[in-house]
């Protein structure tokens, strides 16, 4: 058998690569979760080995420039590989047995693939986001085969992936179906209300996200969403922060929230700033300096972000200063140039459209008159993916009152760190409250991924012979269970 | 202070209940889940302490009669002393810490309480799933204030139960707000809507549970339910087990779908056995002997009982037999007679009303010619809360198959057992795939019934002093952590 990678661009076609997701489905969930991270090691080296072309055709669809786009590629291939690796180690499985006690009888419970996953890519990380990013690899990981709907800006780079896919899960015999493929918007539409769908994972915009929620939930048999969408991230910097090093927040600042022309779902949106700081002029000042402002991916994201910044300052905010768009970058479609805007804290404690995202290069700086106010406005936020402090130095005593305020409005919280850059470890979370999210206890990177793609099932007084291997009393991996209440790990033997 | 335990019956006096709650969140969420148990187990040592007071008010409610009532408030306590004992163990938390390593930054992550959540209670267990149940008791330990809306079959339980938990709370020092209650359809609706709540979780019908997820998802900010409805659950009997002990599986079945007159939504709803096994005889015969039928818990709920019945005879099934409804019980009001019934596996593998919920003492027996009718059969059914085999014994070789096809469709799956009795243990999963439940992969009942109530937050490069105490590198509790990818679990000390 060879691995299927059809890339359909009609609702009928996706009819053809959910009927072998699905056919591979029993045997994707069945297979040890060592035999899926081989598969999952297999893309990755024929990822890494492509890197060149990767990183040439994307450049072609996305103007991100081979730096950033090579970079990802490895990454893309390093996340797949932490996905397999959380795989075998199998605390995911969250196997637990109960032996019958007394009146309680035998229970026995694991998580279960949920079945295929559609995965829509996102228009900014080809890689990372992507056909092969953090989604695909950990739905693959626990089990589900995936059928991706490629982003519109970049469908070269989602075909060569797929094919790169399908080759080495071809050369590994993975089943066929085990990783599909579909294109446009009436295939995605057709994906989303497809009986044999049983979750969807989203990386994009807010209205792509809920439009894609309320679809699911239109559904006779509701499935789940997982839709990591964007938000206005803040970042506060403290007066001891303002005092001890604004031109070096300044210069950090312009560099996160100008990264990949600021289209990253991680991008700062507001600095919430000590009134009388200065540091909006710094900011325009680096601005100047550093960031040319830039291409866009695509040009309905170039014009959201001229519609965005005209929201911005109709609803209150002034601009401080816009970078230049590069002379070459002007001259293109798509141009954007980074910008810094400002209002009052008094003029947003009553809800203001200033407090809603957008995508693209642009801040906007909301100077604090005191401590009281700024945290006022901290109340006001929406739910973000991620919230940070500058702060200024150990000593700064504001820190500890500012994290677990954060913490009531973001899935992370950095101190003394942009937002922008995402690690993919196991102790990451991406995600946060609505409508950071669609399901606020879901994170698309990190290794509780796996867990979105799963659903747990209780064995009641099942024969040995009927049971998952691994709630089997003795099991055949080496994995984290709880038996009788106490978690029993393995002993490491590397 | 005192615990507040108002019983608001207007949406004006959800308010005030709501506030207490918010204004208790931070100090609930805070307190060490030590502090918490301390909390529960109060609780529960008042309630077993009233278990004649309350038996004798629900009695009077429900006329469930004494010994279930007195029983379940025996497991009410359990419950509640074993999410005390979850908390402290402390794995629900997943406390993970990622030391810096290269390129990737110190991060840690660990669930946090969501804050208020609305519990709405079951009708059929005004212990085991009302005021003090499983959502009240795994919310609480989870670090929630908890507000129950009361089911209007039991108002008076309500009531009490809230008076003990809040000298129970206050005796033992627990914030004001910490719990608190209201009743009646309008503050119900208010609760859902109110900006201060976080999640709602629910046990009843499916029409109830799916009207509260609309309404959360109409939100600005949409919150998770958690709504375990009522399902169709299938128990297959094999033709070894039909061959081997017929006469035992019509009196265990008869026993376990009466259980309650019928109310528990575990009930089996489907018996699927082979065609021409006396299986139905049998069952009618048993159901003469053993069930005299019962009161329902309201007139509305006998009388969807007899809607149910009139849609099953409708919809094709045949009535094999009925029970006398009991000579007090039919003269009372909300009187039901359980019922027997029986359609050919042929007549509902296009879909069928048969293979819809009908709350109350009635089984349709699904005869099936053979194994691919069967498994056709299987394919057809909704997601449901649990599905049973009924085995020939240890070789019977259709129990391997049976079982994955049924944690294909179902939460639980038992063998050999009846599907009533859920017991509250590490390894229980009561939930299901769509209708069964709102959300497929989480539990009302069992150690994971925490993490409903919590979220993810990750911390990056964020200083000791500002962590959560239990991501500090020096844990003040023995809880088991994940530390650069490898699982601690401190020693047992007992």
């Amino acid at each position: 058998m060879t691995a299927v990678s059809t890339l359909a661009d009609s609702p009928e076609q996706v009819e053809t690569v959910m009927a072998a997701a699905s056919a591979a489905a029993a045997e994707v969930s069945a297979a040890t979760p060592s035999t899926r991270a081989e598969w999952l090691e297999a893309i990755a080296a024929d990822v890494e080995a492509d890197v060149e072309e990767l990183t040439r055709i994307a450049d072609l669809e996305t103007g991100l420039g081979p730096t950033r786009l090579s970079g990802e590629v490895s990454r893309c291939a390093q996340q797949l590989r932490f996905y397999a690796a959380v795989a075998v180690e199998g605390s995911w499985l969250e196997a637990t047995i109960d032996h019958a006690n007394g009146a309680t009888p035998d229970l026995r419970r694991i998580r279960r693939a949920l079945g295929p996953v559609a995965v829509f890519g996102a228009s900014n990380f080809p890689f990372g986001f992507g056909t092969l990013g953090n989604d695909t690899g950990s739905a693959l990981a626990a089990g589900c085969p995936v059928v991706v709907k490629g982003h519109p800006a970049h469908p070269d780079t989602h075909a060569r992936l797929l094919d790169l896919a399908a080759q080495a899960l071809s050369r590994v015999g993975a089943p066929a179906g085990v990783l599909g493929g579909v294109s446009g918007f009436a295939a995605g539409q057709a994906l989303v209300s497809h009986a044999a769908v049983t979750a969807v994972a989203f990386t994009g915009s807010q209205q792509g996200g809920l439009a894609l929620w309320r679809e699911a939930n239109a559904r006779d048999v509701v499935i789940p969403v997982f839709a990591e969408m964007g938000t206005v991230n803040p970042v506060v910097v403290t007066p001891a922060a303002a005092a001890a090093r604004a031109e070096e927040i300044a210069t950090g600042c312009v560099g996160s929230f100008t990264l990949g022309v600021g289209q990253f779902c991680t991008k700062p949106g507001l600095l919430l700033v000590p009134a009388g700081s200065g540091i909006g002029d710094r900011l325009v000042a680096a601005l100047q300096g550093a960031a040319p402002g830039g291409r866009m991916l695509t040009d309905a994201i170039a014009a959201g972000y001229d519609a965005g910044l005209a929201r911005l300052t109709a609803a209150g905010a002034r601009v401080l200063g816009r970078a230049d768009a590069g002379d070459a970058a002007a001259a293109a479609a798509a141009a954007a140039a980074a910008a810094v805007l400002s209002v009052p804290a008094s003029s947003v404690l009553t809800g203001s459209a200033v407090l809603e995202e957008c995508f693209g290069p642009v801040i906007v700086l909301v100077e604090y008159a005191d401590q009281a106010e700024r945290d006022r406005v901290l109340g006001c936020l929406q739910g973000a993916l991620v919230a940070g402090v500058m702060s200024g130095g150990p000593r700064d005593a504001d820190v500890a009152g500012l994290v677990p305020m954060l913490a009531a409005t973001a899935g992370r919280v950095t101190v003394d760190a942009w937002p922008t850059g995402v690690a993919t470890t196991w102790a990451q979370h991406h995600g946060g409250p609505w409508p950071a999210t669609s399901n606020p206890a879901s994170t698309s990177v990190g290794a509780a991924a796996l867990s979105r793609f799963t659903r747990p099932v209780a064995y009641q007084g099942v024969p040995t012979s009927a049971l998952p291997e691994a709630l089997r009393d003795e099991c055949p991996w080496p994995i984290p269970r709880r038996i009788d209440g106490r978690l029993v790990v393995p002993e490491v033997t590397s």
